[in-house]
């Protein structure tokens, strides 16, 4: 049998009672479930970040690991509590697109509505459902229960409205879809997509346009560019990213999530 | 036999290494007991936030928890370093007021001053007893170690000095108690006692003074009311909390723990 | 046999997808190895504050404990990535300084260039070599193998450029290491060579000065001063620290790590 992991991904931040409360709920049900924190800062109620942020990490964990995630600006309404099983992960978490991103790479094996209250705080709030719901499922999920147990299956759930890159003959146009800590701007480019319009040799020069600025610069590391220099690469996920070496390409460019990107043959 | 964990809460930040070495003494001393973190975000030497946290949290572990909880304005000096045993759970702290708003609920068992030397590190510090004094002695009971062997009885401890809410025919005075990050504002009003005034009918309108404001808007929970929109709620904790849903009830209403507020039929 | 834990310390911040997909590698190789986090909020590619944080926590930690520190500023360059084996433990990190305090006082068994590429996520990057090399190089290490079928020997690391405080008979001159969230100023004074030029009686009065300042307040610990004053005491890491009550000495001094400390005879 596969040893579960529970891994957290919130918008709780980590000042108040929010994170530490829910895994109390967790380790009352199952006491020897490992508990790993992805992230508890998503900005509040920020669902695009929070999926992001969940689609990046969630694939680097084993086989078996439950992820609970809980960006809920919609808490108390009518909106579903999800649990989503696939070929390797289950989810938790509400339906709010805040799975989009992980889901388009996975297979679904089940779409639960969670909605069994033996599975729930005996007095669950209307305020806080991640505590009250969604912890105790996902720890009574970790302990073995099926997830038919949870509630009857929903046909779908909400997708995440992030627009695909558009590939034209030798032009992407993409968006930034995530800013990190350090100011590097991820994109939604696949990197190999502009290997393929390059094809391979340097000769073939690229250009990227981003805000007002046009960047010739592509390298494949930071190696490559000294302290300081604003230049494009190819980033940990995959995905084109915009970076300076030590420093911040946000602050340089002054860009945002959202904001369109194109990479073309000069 | 229960498997205890140990639950931390400390005014430490992350950004030090105040907390990194705090769990290298536990994981010395015991490097089988689970670690859970509750906060390490407590402002600091605020007492009173640390207490509220405490208090909004620990009642959700499980059976067997030792909270280990450190926000100690008075390190080195001659105030005690406490071990509470109640019912359920065993709290280490400095006696200061901080373990006051959780203690009123539980039932105690034990009290004890932690003076035993041979269960703190050889050469303790007078400026990090967190580390050096109250890990230890957390770890050493999480080994099993009875209470009475950390030190002598005490009689009493020092309470967390926060006023009661006055109920009065049909009207309550509280205050606010602490604003979480989201900017709710929870109040030290239980939300039954709202309850109980307003008889279940909606016709007995509600009124909320709280700094310059009399709020009238009170709903069960975030899905009554639009984004924006600032109204009064039963919160998670089962008291009055007032907020504004995905936005900061603090930021609209500019006040602070401590301030009054007030409840009572229109 | 040791059981390990693995602690971390790095400058990727909470609010990323770094933390959280570097621990789910960890998970993946070894999923029942206790994951301890140090600190994630390095000032990003601060080696020195790094340096000093890891220097301070580690020696807290039990016999077999495999510390993994990312600060990483010349992440895809040449520069090796390290696994040190001392008597107690096992460190991975990028070649920079990042270890230069801590193995000072440690006795080296091992020293290899992590090169293995069998202990590697199957494609690495080159911008997060934290999470495709070093994760997974620590989890293998923890379970078991040995230290040098991770790559080749190497003779020497590169050292933290900290200078050593200098003494010249009753005059010690260093500098501020390190400030604590609280404001506290860490120097690199040992605190028993100023007891040793004390020698011990209040008679021979000491001063220091940092900045524009001469302190002459010097205490054994907090409780001998009042809220809000400045005073020079020996801290918890057995370095002279300069310090407020429950206030910022850093603020009040306006000063940095780096800058210059004398401690002296008055």
């Amino acid at each position: 049998m596969k040893t579960p992991v529970i891994a957290l991904l919130t918008d709780f931040g980590e000042e108040d009672f929010f994170v530490g409360s829910l895994k109390g709920v967790i380790a009352t049900v199952n006491p020897s479930v490992p508990v790993v924190d992805i992230t508890h800062h998503v900005p509040s109620f920020d669902v695009p970040a929070g999926g992001f942020i969940l689609y990046a990490a969630y694939r680097y964990y084993p086989s078996g690991t439950i992820f609970l995630a809980v960006v809920d600006p919609g808490v108390g309404t009518a909106r579903k509590i999800l649990l989503v099983e696939t070929e390797d992960y289950m989810f938790v978490a509400p339906d709010n697109g805040l799975l989009g991103l992980a889901l388009e790479a996975e297979s679904l094996k089940a779409l639960i509505d969670i909605k069994n209250t033996k599975y729930f705080l005996p007095v669950p709030s209307s305020t806080f459902e991640g505590r009250d719901k969604m912890a105790p499922a996902a720890a009574w999920l970790s302990k073995g229960i099926a997830p038919s147990e949870f509630g009857p299956p929903v046909s779908d759930y909400v997708r995440m409205d992030v627009q695909k890159p558009q590939v034209e003959n030798e032009e992407i146009s993409g968006q930034i879809l995530y800013v990190d800590k350090f100011g590097n701007c991820i994109t939604n480019i696949p990197a190999e997509e502009v290997r393929r319009i390059q094809g391979g040799t340097k000769e073939r020069r690229m250009a990227c346009r981003v805000g007002k600025r046009e960047l010739t610069r592509f390298e494949p590391s930071y190696s490559f560019v000294d302290k300081g220099e604003l230049f494009v690469l190819p980033g940990s996920l995959g995905l084109i990213e915009i970076a300076v070496r030590e420093g911040s390409a946000q602050e340089r460019l002054a860009i945002h999530p959202g904001d369109p990107v194109r990479i073309f043959l000069e």
